[in-house]
């Protein structure tokens, strides 16, 4: 197949609504012979926003992507000054670096994915605060960094673990990436750096949000008696546990189930979750909006 | 409120796809002030057609339903001559039939959902092949028939079912209905109602189809040995639960689940699928292509 | 078939857990002859207790219920003083009294599947704090009660609103109702009825505890942005919304959907949720432990 | 902890049910010392057969497991003729071996399950009819063997497809594996290979079996229009893709999902189903009978 036959631009906006904003951006599209391959749009009426999502076969359009953000973000001002909007490439793979710690099943299935092809993302790095899982990381051919935290009750000052802050920034962002995942890492990120990334860190909370923020929610869920438990993928903000959420899912549990086997099969819940977040994260379907989501599938 | 604030007029289309449709048909609303507040596109690259479904609040367009079908029928010329299209108006109720045998579960759910005004529809009459369900109906307010149907290894020919069905006809037909739901109607529309019915008439089949086709599906499922039971909502074509899918459920059960426990058990199944595949049938969610459905939720 | 053939004593104990019980009670059970049909048992390994639910069939004993009782008595006094423990006999129907207010999906619910054999109960009586929903219940002929409530802000004191619990409790106790279930019953319980009614009270909440405890849930889910919704069935307790959760289920969601919407939609997770937990509740199926609950499916 | 508290024995029976069979069991148990952790019954009422899964604590018996094994066979010989039993012993890993072709994602998935210590077994080999996936195989530590099987349209005679399961046989018979997996191998394995490996050759379909039997079933549902995909795991028989069903699930797809979608979406189907049926069956928690399984959760 022709490689160019299948690249697409992808482009998103928010804006405040009004009436003929689709009629502009498909009169745009139409008269430049663009081909609509999915289109998305939102109008939300508490807000009064609206959110659109459009894909063109590049091969249909007489000009590259340069030039598309150029004469897009001519349409985009004269919607008012508040519009956002973004266009991206299929034909750039976007890049994602990891942050991990211990728990190896959220890596382990990323990896897996971006192995078979499954997730359309290039693997940038891995960095943990423990070298665990150094080696089935290189054994996919990924870097490996391992920065080293201070121990909670070491006597290690806060000046030690903005130093292991600093290191980590360094190495993520020299790569510049699309995405930050938080794959199980337990740290909690300092909130220059929740600044810095926001919008592409992205964090997968082992319980059904908001119940159960903070430490060990699964034995908060057992100690409830609850009958389903959940994962959250979301993006991180200063809140812990409290950014805009990407999606989320539960999984049955019931009284023979104790909090170990809730950990152990919640694992199931937070693979899926996170691997469906950061798909959409990376196809340019989830626009932000406050503290919500909008996510065109 | 205003009620007009909350009128809508529902559009859909359906044409051979090409490059300008959208930015045609959302210029044709802009230029009328025509306020979207919901859009629904599709291209589907095996057939090469294109699906849209747009809702428009009534009150900001300068005229009223047929005026806009008028002007709509033009646009729609000019997509060619296979294009198929429709445009309803929100502030003229729906009206359904309901065709029953004995089993309640389902007519009780539509009962109670349009009681409580979850469904935007008319319940213009219920029509039994047998009596045993109308007292409910009437108790809601809504007409009973009951038309008897020969039994079968009673002797009654060919023409006697023919004739009960030429009744079954002449009352549904009356009141010219939206949807013809069989709810649970245990005998076989003839083929020449399949045709006039075509795309109105909704069954609710007590299996994830295409397993299971036929009489009895739950002791087919429990013979098998599935762990999972369903049931399909689609449109009713003269090929036996062959045709368009609207909506399918799932059900989980076990081992301990009897053939009985699955009747049982499945029910839930078949009051959720009818009236999700139903509210998006009478929201002109649901457009019918070949033997699929393209449902814009 | 020959209704005794189905006619069941269902036993349930808990207890301190020690070896030998289940021998001891499947022992109990084989030297009177008993055909065991369902057999559940559980070892909660951090309380150490032991919960177990039997299931026999009556025309294997050659006694009746109440010698059954005595017996399983002696058992029982064995196994220690803090065992509780119950026989029920299905050949003697569950009585149900239902407390609502103005929202009718779960009552239509429950009335239909009563009315079709789907619950093994009999309703003895339907009390609302409004009239609203009268009609319907009398057409299914079951007696319906108003008992008028002090409208919040009307000036009425605390004497008045005690006075119309002391009736709403008259109407219930003359009953002497197995179930007692809140259908979306809008009055807060005081806590004297809580603790009299403990383990028959049963509500259903509209939210996935124990997020959004308290009033208007799914203004609270939607302005957090959740992709999921959910309802709760629990025991009622002096804690709002924090009793003992029997079951609960989730309906997903997505930015399209206002708070309006979610209202609507979810109702279709609180009538599942609470028919099934009024089921298993019916059914024996649920012992209640501390603030949790083992449910024997 | 102390391991051996944690190590258990797992009884599983199957034999044709009458009274006292449960007392038996316990008694015998429990006149041992033994403290029963785990306790699945069912008796199916159309076939006549009583299933048991006992779990008991290795450390509360004063003998070992194959002293449990001789004790245990005097007891089911009395409960006649028909009855079959096993007694595993948690402290002896079981061992699998996974058949593969190209497809990495239930690979991927099973080795990470494994390395993280999710799955209670170890992977003796992994056998692939190509190489494709070897090196990661062997980054896990896992022995991998390319079988390499005559190409369809190769002119290759049926003896060499013969000669090439011989080879395959001889490398997993070498195991003796407690379990063999089909981790979406596409080889339909010879009758002889069904019957030899009856009850631990496992296979994971993809569909929601009985629908869409063999090749392409994707495909398959694509062209019929259904709402949901699905996954099965079961046992491998002579019969294409008809052997007793262990676990089944779903996922929803819309008019949106083209084949290839469906082929990627229904991954996490088929990882899913196929690491919880084979977990289930590792544990001795799958009794088959007939066509059909009993999973005691």
């Amino acid at each position: 197949m022709d490689p160019e036959a299948e690249r697409r631009y992808v482009l998103s906006l928010s804006c405040p609504d009004t009436t003929g904003i689709v009629a502009r951006i498909a009169g745009f599209l139409a008269d430049a012979g663009g081909w609509i391959v999915e289109a998305g749009y939102h109008s939300d009426p508490d807000t009064g926003w609206f959110f659109t999502r459009q894909v063109v076969r590049a091969g249909s359009l007489p000009f590259d992507a340069d030039e598309l953000r150029s004469r897009f973000a001519a349409l985009a001002a004269e919607l008012g000054g508040q519009a956002t909007w973004r266009v991206t490439d299929t034909g750039v793979p976007k890049r994602a670096v990891l942050l991990v710690s211990k728990e190896p099943h959220c890596l382990h299935d990323l990896l897996g994915r971006v192995t078979a092809g499954e997730l359309p993302v290039q693997l940038a790095a891995v960095i943990g605060n423990h070298d665990t899982l150094g080696d089935i990381v290189r054994a996919h051919g990924v870097p490996f960094h391992h920065v080293a935290f201070p121990k909670a009750g070491s006597g290690a000052t806060a000046g030690d673990k903005a130093k292991a802050f600093d290191e980590l920034r360094g190495l993520v962002d020299q790569h510049d990436p699309d995405a930050i995942v938080l794959a199980r890492f337990m740290q909690i990120l300092p909130p220059q750096l929740c600044t810095e990334w926001a919008g592409r860190a992205i964090n997968i909370h082992h319980s059904f949000l908001p119940s159960f923020v903070g430490a060990r929610p699964y034995h908060q869920a057992y100690a409830r008696g609850v009958k389903l438990i959940g994962a959250t993928c979301h993006y991180v903000t200063a809140d812990l546990d409290a950014g805009p959420i990407i999606e989320q899912d539960v999984i049955r549990v019931d009284h023979g189930d104790t909090a170990v086997d809730m950990v152990r099969r919640g694992r199931d819940a937070e693979r899926l979750v996170l691997s469906r977040g950061l798909r959409w994260h990376l196809e340019d379907r989830v626009l932000v909006h406050g503290n919500k989501t909008v996510v065109f599938h």
